[in-house]
């Protein structure tokens, strides 16, 4: 039988991140004021340092990965591309399957790729405290991980509902010595705001990014960090798609078809990038290679938004970022893969889509679970909710090669594994999970509110 | 800087278990019935397959791993072996620091090493059922994926007030096909007699192994599994050491000291036994290797116990194993190291100990988790709390260093990580986790309980 673990050596953890806007077809759309005027350099200057935002602007294609945060990285990259001989036997096809496992970090997801160098770059120009906003927690707890490393402290404004629900992400955090404070809280005034209406409101990710944004905004020794999204952040995430080139090179073989999970795009974006710039650079392996986003149907962003400026936040805080959307004030259903509950995606996801560039499919939340229960059988790994839903689609491409006789090769981001998802798992199984279908009518009247630019 | 973690490919995969047995300078005492006589070998085929017994038995240094339990392994193993480069800064201690990392596993512990095997000699022996006890549930889940990669139905008791307070555990092993009871149960003769005792018994190992013998032992399709302590578990579980022996052939290094938990055994075992193969070998870098058992203060089986034949169990239903023990019905007190919880310790561990072969030493509660906690903040992962104990004794070790200017390479165990077990961490840092010391008078009262032998 062939290697199961495709592993590479610390040496070969990528030195440069690749940065997609270099080989695009077309320029990026500006970002904009939340007037829908310029942006004012001033007030991201205010949040984020000066080397982050030069990364977000770069044209550069190859950005070098300061040795610090290769350092760090060693932690656990390069992280292991595996054969899933076992899935494949199960399910009989003809197919093979690889997976890219992010799990395996200490936070286990791929969210450290990009919390590391953003804790590194504040450091270095010297901030020393980091405020951010966590839904599920997987990025709260990546950049309190991140905080460690560097010496930084970090301020993690968790939103409520999951602050109660999801204790042990919190603890997470805590252990790694993160503040974590269930929002909305009286420490701010967008808090406060909320709070005043609503002693008991439960929270929302746009309220706690306003809270988070605030206090950087108004503390000259602190900044704020966000886990996707942005340039800057699909750039860190990059290091995925490179590794697994080199994997993939070291068997010989190559994939077919690309599969991630698609909220904000980081994970997305850091396993197809770096594929994309092979079929940019005319490999000619690469030029029938199809890249597909895989969504939640609840949270339909790229199959049903409109590609149109809006705004990153619910509240109307952040600057407007030309991207598909169902509308800054959309409000996805409870559906457990937290992390793909976001109502725009990245706005150079965004493009790519726009441009015909990918390809993204929506996939319901039950069926999700049944093909993570099945890889946990087979793989052994039980992924998170997120992961699921790659998966879900992997599966289902593989089965239908077994009716036609295809023979492709499938490659799967499994971005995280399901320890802190458990109480999902244990929904689906007293079936209890349900399946929501975003309806046409909602989204229309959502997107009908969107702001008006230029 | 050297290399982080030092891997090894999955044609590394050891090809045989190491058994100690070959190299004791003296026999183990042999196990005896229940009533002090000879065992019965037919009461232990009821529930034992041929094959396992004869490794319980064996006096072969060397067994050869079946080739469909060493591509089971290959989902996960080998092992990581890590230098702790930031553990080590942080102490400021001249010391190398190294960690095996058994939490690489699906199951998230060293606990397949054993489970993967035991599921396959059951199969192989035509048996498709197996039940046995979890407290934890990290040997109960183990055994869960085990019995999806050999395809056999898995029945797991599990301690009641466990089954509640670690629900993810038990979502965990439904996610892999088990069946999981909260024991008592009012299946079993053994269930039904305690709860018309107690209706609210919240269940104890002990009830929980009666449990499952005793379905195991009525039903021909069924048999039993055990997690640690005997033999051929032990025997399993030296894919560890032998992995690391390789590891640090590949950096040019070999240990000083290796510190790990020590419960029933197994883990201890697994690191150390192909160490003290070296040793019996006469190879010169071995002959002042120490090996040290770290266990709790709350229940100091090797430290403060005694060694003499006792019961497996509390309610004195396994054969009589020679063996440091506080009295089979000892009840240690609800310490977080669920898997430290016993009141003996295998008879192989308790043979070197008492041959003065190894070392023992009995760490309290709290210390283990500043200790964790430290190890969490420098090298990311957070540590179960019975990984804590390697790794206090170590730190321990690495500062007294730091003191006399030694420089000792000192090798953790690192048993598995501590997601399941953030609840332990949160009792921690609300400063509600206790300190135990287990008062001598009862450890001599429970002595005197011991059962007369020849």
């Amino acid at each position: 039988m062939p290697e199961t673990k495709i592993l590479l050596e610390e040496k070969d953890i990528p030195t440069h991140w690749y940065n997609i806007v270099a080989d695009l077809p077309n320029p990026p759309a500006p970002p904009l004021g939340g007037d829908g005027g310029p942006l004012a350099a001033e007030k991201m200057l205010a949040i984020f340092p000066g080397n982050i935002l030069e990364q977000e602007m770069s044209v550069e294609r190859w950005i070098p990965i300061p040795e610090p945060v290769r350092e760090a990285y060693r932690l656990w990259r390069p992280s292991p591309l595996v054969r899933a001989h076992r899935l494949e036997a199960a399910l009989g096809t003809p197919c093979k399957i690889y997976y890219k496992y992010e799990g395996v970090s200490p936070a286990g997801s791929h969210k450290p790729n990009s919390a590391i160098p953003q804790a590194y770059y504040n450091k270095v120009a010297g901030i020393n405290r980091l405020t951010t906003e966590t839904g599920a927690g997987q990025w709260g707890s990546s950049l309190a991980l991140a905080g460690q490393m560097f010496g930084l402290e970090i301020r993690v404004y968790m939103v409520k509902v999951s602050y109660h629900q999801k204790p042990f992400r919190r603890s997470m955090m805590q252990t790694w010595g993160a503040e974590v404070f269930a929002s909305p809280t009286n420490m701010t005034e967008a808090g406060r705001r909320v709070l005043a209406e609503d002693p008991d409101s439960q929270g929302s990710l746009g309220i706690a990014i306003s809270e988070a944004v605030e206090e950087a905004a108004s503390r000259a020794d602190t900044n704020y960090a966000l886990g996707s999204v942005l340039n800057h952040v699909l750039l860190h995430q990059t290091v995925i798609g490179q590794e697994a080139k080199k994997q993939f090179d070291k068997v010989g073989d190559y994939p077919d078809m690309i599969f991630a999970p698609c909220g904000g795009g980081c994970n997305f974006a850091g396993v197809t990038f770096p594929f994309f710039a092979d079929k940019a650079a005319g490999d000619k392996r690469a030029q029938n290679l199809r890249f597909i986003a895989v969504e939640p149907a609840s949270c339909p962003t790229l199959t049903k938004g409109v590609y149109a400026y809006d705004f990153g936040d619910a509240s109307g805080y952040t600057p407007l970022m030309k991207m598909y959307t169902l509308g800054h004030d959309f409000m996805p259903p409870g559906i457990h893969a937290g992390g793909l509950r976001y109502h725009g995606d990245s706005p150079l996801v965004s493009q790519l889509y726009h441009e015909k560039l990918i390809e993204a499919v929506a996939v319901p939340q039950r069926a999700t679970f049944d093909a993570g229960v099945q890889f946990a059988r087979t793989e052994g790994i039980i992924p998170a909710p997120e992961s699921c839903h790659a998966v879900r689609a992997a599966i289902d491409e593989a089965l239908r090669c077994k009716q036609t006789g295809e023979s492709k090769t499938l490659l799967i981001n499994l971005s995280g594994h399901g320890h802190f998802d458990m109480a999902s798992y244990d929904k689906y199984f007293a079936g209890e999970l349900e399946d929501y279908e975003h309806p046409d009518h909602a989204i229309k009247a959502a997107l009908e509110r969107l702001p008006k630019v230029g």
